[in-house]
């Protein structure tokens, strides 16, 4: 049987702290879907905002394979000689499927696991209200709040989840390995829009001249699909520059370690460039709203699916669609009209 | 003075015999907001759906200056020698902001707009309810109607209207030009996720060379981004085989008509591709229902917008959002509970 609950002050003041079990509580308590826990998980959210967004968010995709534990598991150790506290978050499409978790698996990083400055927090093991990732920026305050100052979030970018995750980080990081030939493993359509730094894996051993190679090819891919705007002076991957900033392509051993060190560098030099002109406030003010408008969609989605009338008629109009008997204008006026919205 | 419209069924048999009049008529009809005429509109598409669906529909995407209309003039002009009757349409969020048209100007292709087998639709010049495209559905539906067997969907590619047309045609061609240096012009974060065939323009003169050398890092760029799924035996761009369509990569002169043979005809090849094994079918149904969920989005939105007290409610905890005081989730709550739609 669980402990009581503390008062929300005490929880609260034990969060700010650094109390891992009052931290893991808390996030229990956001992810859940209870009336009376969401009041409370509000005013706990009320009384945390002051004390969050102090963290470098980072963003880590990258199919299974491509070696997202074995990087974490070294980068976390490394960050944390250095002084930080890290805290790693999922965001786990499959979990949310299925009820299992991929990626909570403390056994991935055990080094880490078993580090007091490092937090792991599994992905919630059943659905969230709101879709994949929904309480995963609750997760990230608290941690901010808790004293982590780099968030790691990261997702094996099934479906929509690298969007979801470049949403909530400043920098998003995709994670790949040179395959057959000329091709990369682990890329997906769309993710050069959204990645900040490419990083090749397993440049070792045998494998070292064609992680090269490919990282050559995929450089000179992001040049040409990175047109600069017509109000860019120039562009730089390099901190101190203006104008727009062009994913580097980095290639590094999370085995061996060989060049952790860079690609630390790296991730410091965007932190930089988006800490200059306003960018960082810029960006996480645009998350934050886009965020909002994401959730009223979720509710205007959810308020459908529990109006019976306007469900059914979605259902049967759907398929008249679907065999091109009736266009989607007025199935689209049908659905609204039977739940009573319509504009 | 207009002359008064023609009963209903006159009208629609007027536009299946390819009456051009009683064509342009119709496509106003659709664009209308008054409700008496959204209800004639409805009826009126009820009539003429089972006439629909038999045009190749084609998008075409590029920057002012990438060469749209002279390659639409040169090419439209081709199909029609070969006896085909091809109808123009723009989608043009310009015109949708300014209320003017970019597009619209039949003088951009004089020689089309003079043929009896070709019909050039300027985009509405009015906000249209829905947003940017939301009647060029029922437009390209009409001329389908009206015995138009190949129908190009034109845009800027500003925002999103290159993904809008996309989700209504069943070929995205995306236009660009050589830059200088390595670069391409015109083209846009994305785009390679949606075009299915890529075309350098202005690959005559001086410039030859410029536009194969970007043609072969364009093609380059395709293959290394565009990773074979798990279930896909091979790759082709070819008809006849199996597995995934590899977008290829083109160069022309619109100018002078070098290489339209060849566009066609990888066109062709791409139409051959998606008649087989159902893909059109599917690829139909599946835009015609995306289409109808973001129309009830749109007209969701609408709702939130017309409905005093959500509006303001989100004009205040937007802000607070903005600014880090609010969580996003929080404030989504507060909107939908002010419009009543706690789900």
């Amino acid at each position: 049987p669980r402990p009581p609950r503390l008062p929300l002050e005490q929880w609260v003041e034990r969060v700010r702290a650094g109390d891992r079990n009052a931290l893991s509580r808390a996030i229990t308590l956001m992810e859940s879907t209870r009336p009376a826990d969401r009041i409370e998980a509000q005013r706990f959210l009320d009384r945390i905002m002051p004390d969050t967004g102090r963290a470098y968010r980072i963003g880590l995709t990258g199919t299974p394979g491509a070696g997202k534990s074995t990087l974490i598991e070294s980068w976390g150790q490394m960050l944390i000689n250095r002084g930080h506290k890290v805290a790693v978050l999922a965001v786990d499409p499959s979990s949310w499927r299925s009820g299992g978790s991929l990626l909570g698996d403390k056994t991935r990083m055990p080094g880490l696991a078993a580090s007091p400055h490092a937090y792991i927090r599994p992905s919630p093991s059943a659905r969230t209200l709101g879709g994949v990732g929904a309480k995963t920026r609750e997760t990230l305050l608290l941690c901010e709040a808790a004293g982590f100052d780099v968030v790691v979030v990261e997702t094996v970018g099934v479906g929509q989840s690298e969007a979801v995750v470049a949403e909530l980080t400043d920098t998003l990081v995709v994670l790949l390995i040179a395959g057959a030939g000329d091709s990369l493993q682990g890329i997906k359509r769309g993710v050069l829009e959204l990645a900040d730094v490419l990083v090749i894996n397993k440049a070792d051993g045998d494998n070292l001249s064609r992680a090269r190679q490919a990282a050559a090819q995929l450089r000179a891919a992001v040049k040409l699909l990175h047109p600069p705007p017509a109000d860019a002076d120039n562009i730089s991957d390099r901190p101190g520059a203006d104008g727009v900033w062009l994913p580097p392509v980095l290639t590094l051993s999370a085995a061996t370690g060989t060049g952790l060190d860079e690609f630390w560098a790296t991730l410091q030099h965007h932190r930089h460039y988006l800490n200059q002109q306003g960018r960082l406030e810029k960006l996480r003010a645009g998350q934050a709203v886009r965020w909002m408008w994401s959730m009223v969609r979720e509710g205007l989605n959810q308020y459908l699916q529990n109006h019976p009338r306007a469900r059914q008629v979605a259902h049967q109009v759907e398929v008249e669609v679907e065999q091109g008997r009736l266009t989607p204008n007025a199935a689209a006026t049908a659905i609204l009209a039977a739940a009573g919205l319509t504009p």
